[in-house]
């Protein structure tokens, strides 16, 4: 199996939905991802930074799946970045409350001399530039690099959002973020033009309805799970991330093929992480409960027509 | 294979898109599922009403089709319905720019004779007691009555619509409109309690997301066929609904996993619709070009995972 690294916030997050609310929890990209990319049991590499006011147990949830925190700078005299925010009745919508970036202002990544070599490379959400700076490390280029960002790097870094695309293998973005990249309304041609910028691969997450894989003229629909709750939309994206990166990194075929395996990974375990608050639910995922959703998911998507 | 009695408007259409706009055209509900279900080359009647302004060759367009138009009735001196709408630039919201029921308004539905044994019954979005009055005419009750309603029923005759709804096997409903029927956001939750209001089968349209098929705790979820471009989307869930009922008339299996493939034909058949203006795509489409998008659909939605 390959080696993966996963750059990405460690974070403090204060989550209000229409169910309820939390105080500071555990959260951030590096953390949903390398939760569920855990769940793989593959050699994985989280790269990130913390304050001094981290407590250690929760890097040892971390720790305890075999991430190895290396790569997890701990700033002794820094606060943990903590972002806050409050979603709409629907789900689908959030307003941030707070966002205190504290150590991550600084945060200058540095990948483990161990990990210099790894096959697979998950870029989370951060500063262009700062994605940019961890394949620079890198010995040779990755056998696959994914990265995932967001509409605010497009209003504030745009430039520097098309260097690191270019470098990339896989893209995933929301449908209004590839549509903002883009200025292209069809989902279809928006893919064709991100191609075009360097991704051979783009993923398309659209919530609660679903993930589309473009490789070219190749398309895969992977629906979501339809729940009978949402309770808690936060860390859903990278949790899909890991779960597709992990896979790949697992299975260590980069074709488009398993790439759609790998996306239906990535739905199945997002499918549990919005059904507790943050990582509560990730943080106590069996095997078994995994493998009896991917089942469903079976269940919900194939068909066995005899063409007329 | 079953008969099959389509019930619903033959109307002119007049549509305004960002692609164009059109003068009065062939459009109605009826006229597309007629369209659609006429792809499985099964005897088939509509029920319906125009006026003497409507052309011959409009229902020839149908006859010539193989669907039985003894059952529409042509009101010599009064007018076709006729609607007009706007679609905005997302193509999901519409604006209805005129209605004039016209000969609709006092339609009394007579189901030809030859026809009140028919296996197989598709309502089309009509005042729910014209639909009503539809099923008394069957001489027993028909192995498979599917109906489809809008809002504009909820609004305003909900308790008849309930007193269909409680005799018919599948409703068709998009995600909007199952949510005010039952005041639930989640469509599992939502489904369930349609249910309970009769249907054995609920079908969620979801536009550009696809569609859900519900059978107790039975989900399918068949994505919509992502589009370079929507043309126009009128008519397309009503295409949708002909060849879901269509082919199950032609197999006469009304299993949960032949509704699968039902809910696939009529994603297929409505991924043609949307391509022009109105019928235009579905009069010239080619049985070819349908089996073709089937593998398209094949493509799209099916992998092959070995689950780790």
């Amino acid at each position: 199996m390959s080696k993966l690294v996963i750059v990405g916030t460690i974070a403090f997050d204060a989550i209000e939905t229409p169910f309820g609310k939390t105080d500071k929890i555990l959260g951030g990209a590096a953390t949903f991802i390398g939760l569920a990319a855990s769940h793989f049991k593959i050699n994985a590499a989280a790269v990130s930074v913390v304050g001094g006011d981290f407590p250690q147990e929760y890097l040892n949830l971390l720790k305890d799946r075999n991430i190895d925190i290396e790569g997890v700078d701990i700033v002794k005299e820094g606060k943990t970045f903590f972002w806050s925010g409050k979603y709409h009745n629907d789900m689908n919508t959030r307003d941030t409350l707070i966002t205190e970036l504290n150590t991550l202002a600084d945060f200058k990544p540095v990948v483990p001399e161990n990990y210099r070599d790894a096959e697979v490379v998950m870029l989370g959400n951060l500063h262009p530039i700062i994605q940019s700076s961890v394949l620079d490390q890198m010995k040779e280029k990755p056998k696959l690099v994914v990265l995932d960002t967001m509409n605010f790097w497009m209003d504030s870094a745009l430039n520097d959002l098309h260097k690191v695309i270019e470098r990339i293998d896989v893209i995933t973005i929301n449908d209004e973020e590839a549509r903002q990249l883009t200025g292209e309304y069809s989902l279809v041609v928006a893919a064709r033009k991100i191609h075009s910028m360097g991704p051979k691969y783009v993923v398309i997450k659209k919530g609660e309805h679903g993930a589309l894989l473009f490789h070219n003229s190749h398309m895969f629909y992977a629906p979501a799970l339809p729940l009978e709750e949402v309770f808690d939309p936060t860390g859903a994206g990278d949790t899909f991330a890991g779960g597709f990166a992990g896979y790949l990194a697992k299975t260590e075929d980069y074709s488009f093929e398993n790439m759609k395996n790998a996306v239906i990974y990535g739905s199945t375990l997002a499918s549990f992480c919005v059904e507790k608050f943050g990582t509560e639910r990730m943080l106590n995922l069996k095997d078994d409960e995994v493998l009896k959703r991917m089942q469903e998911f079976k269940q919900l998507t194939q068909f066995n027509i005899e063409l007329l």
